[in-house]
């Protein structure tokens, strides 16, 4: 048995998730099923992270165990193959120590969010940007977002349907800035709560608006309360960026 | 009646082309609809260049006549509203004075064309780059392109298909740069052939390959042959990116 590690990069949209879902197409069942193909052994594919469907990946890192033993580059080369037309690459593909888990051993996750703020509709990145019309303060959303770096309880802001057991994270970096009429918000952190980046996100946009001052995000916080939530933003500028491992 | 020149940004995935086509959807085809459905008014839309099936656009310029007067802002509203789900926006809408054309006035036109060069297949860019999977040498693409900078009758660069009169064109730029796995080129004249940047940039991607010798390029340039052309690069990496007017 050898332990594959693959870095992919996936569009989320046709997707329902990055995992296994009942009701529809996900990345790991497209990978599973390009494994089956090529080496007849019916794998589970583990990941540093859990996108929902929509969310897109840069370099999402998994891992598959496979009995036959393949050279790592014909093994990508063959993936990706295989996995047409679905949208997902294989960037890399390395063998590591049975002990390793893409899950388990990794240390650090790293999101973009992309904002194109424009008075226009999109076009050519219709599905891979939120859309936010009306000027966007980007300056006031990333004062607001220093009151989010750091160790704090983020009932807030994860999902209902969250399975973490702690509420508790340290968020080592969140940002914003802007490129011309886009805004970026990049978030680094050990782990993240469920719906955690696309719910600081549409909150900041709130603050972007002058809708709400930089300061009620601390209160927010600080109120444990999801029902405060200002917004949650759409998956759509949601990417999966890199994954971190000692 | 009061012309108005329209910025344009599109997908050119869905269309057959920029201009009205007999057998398939076209960008003029939607916007001269969508000012139908505004003004009533069945008018011609006249734009800067003439992009092929699946060639996309940051900054066409074009223009319409219409009788009602509009506010040239609201006018882009509402056009943006009625071409959903087309994948076109109005970025800019200006009142120009009746000698004005977006065709003839165009004294500028730049393009740019985007080639991801790495072996995994595209997924997020599917449809909006060109996917050369073996390495590319960027600055012997960039060398080579020198040699058709300058006025050359250009007729090795020409689709068989090109109406224009005369091949000889002035090509006042053409960079080849690179941005990690991404090789850009970029393409400044007052005019081009038919497929000539398509054309150009496929030829270029023999050098890069290192299959031609940047001086190949030159030898058939010279030759004034279009059996001589090393290749014709696809529409997915082509975006018309600017007009300019005196």
């Amino acid at each position: 048995m050898t332990r594959y590690a693959l870095t992919l990069e996936f569009d989320g949209g046709p997707f329902m998730g990055l995992q296994r879902q009942v009701h529809g197409p996900s990345v790991q069942q497209s990978v599973e099923e390009a494994v089956l193909a090529i080496t007849g052994e019916d794998v589970r594919m583990h990941s540093a992270g859990r996108t929902d469907s929509g969310v897109h990946a840069l370099g999402m890192v998994s891992h598959v165990d496979i009995e036959k033993s393949f050279d790592p580059f014909r093994l990508s080369e063959a993936l990706n193959a295989k996995l047409r037309p679905d949208p997902i690459a294989v960037l890399d593909c390395e063998v590591k120590p049975d002990d390793w888990h893409a899950r388990f051993s990794c240390v650090g996750r790293a999101y973009e969010f992309r904002i194109t703020n424009r008075r226009a509709p999109l076009t050519l990145e219709r599905g891979k940007a939120w859309h936010v019309a009306r000027p966007l303060d980007h300056e006031a959303m990333h004062e607001a977002a220093q009151h989010l770096v750091g160790c704090h309880d983020f009932t807030t802001f994860r999902s209902v349907n969250c399975q973490a057991k702690d509420p508790v994270k340290t968020l080592d970096r969140l940002e914003v800035t802007r490129e011309g009429e886009h805004v970026i918000i990049r978030a680094e952190a050990r782990s993240f709560l469920h719906h955690q980046v696309r719910s600081m996100v549409g909150t900041l946009s709130l603050v972007g608006l002058g809708q709400w001052t930089p300061e009620q995000v601390r209160e927010v916080l600080e109120a444990k309360d999801r029902q405060q939530l200002g917004l949650n933003a759409p998956p759509d500028g949601l990417y999966f960026v890199r994954a971190v491992y000692p």
